[in-house]
């Protein structure tokens, strides 16, 4: 009896340790993060070749970076050319490198005549666990 | 040689049948969300009483409700008192249900007096199937 419950206390402190280092090793994770919201204003004749780019790179920088922790794109239903895109990354080193990547540069230098305006907001997550299910 | 050959073949086809259905379903479940930005802008004076509101409203409904895909909620770096959430509900009745339930009820009850001003922009989101990693 005596064996069981030394094996039962042996096993419920390395679960507590498990589980403090897991949440630990979580929050060392969003800590750094560098969250911030891209609000765009498209040229209405060029938007539909606009997407293709952007399209093409949130697709590559999420598949190929693994720093790129969301890129979450959206246009306004009555504006849309008002584009929206959420930007998460794991620290600012991340963000450095993603736009010196190719395929951001692919995308920056295609667009350039398509953007009319380009304004980054810099933010802070309440709950920076959140996920998208 | 021709037995294996044969089993081969139908796992191979059960595995693209079953691909076919996935990436289907994944659609089907992305095609119908309702995804939006709720902008506030909270009374500074009681800005961390709202911030406890939101978070306990926020881990509620993601752990109760499987039809809330996500509500991502940041503060400006530079305006803290402005507070965007994306917002992304399964589809409309997923909506519906949530601001019945007790737990939205009581945020909305208790911060009616904290929010200054409420914008909700309907969105269309560029890559529905986009998560955070």
């Amino acid at each position: 009896m005596k064996t069981k419950t030394r094996a039962f206390s042996k096993s419920f402190v390395i679960t507590v340790i498990m589980a403090v280092l897991f949440c630990n090793n979580i929050s060392a994770q969003t800590e750094t993060q560098m969250v911030r919201f891209a609000k765009l204003v498209i040229d209405s004749v060029q938007l539909d070749k606009y997407k293709v780019f952007l399209k093409e790179e949130i697709e590559t920088s999420l598949r190929v970076e693994p720093g790129v922790i969301t890129l979450y794109a959206v246009s306004e239903k009555n504006k849309p050319t008002h584009i929206t895109i959420l930007e998460i990354y794991a620290d600012t080193s991340a963000y450095k490198s993603h736009i010196q990547t190719p395929h951001f540069l692919k995308y920056k230098t295609g667009t350039k005549d398509m953007v009319k305006s380009l304004e980054l907001v810099e933010t802070i997550p309440l709950l920076p666990g959140v996920r998208i299910k």
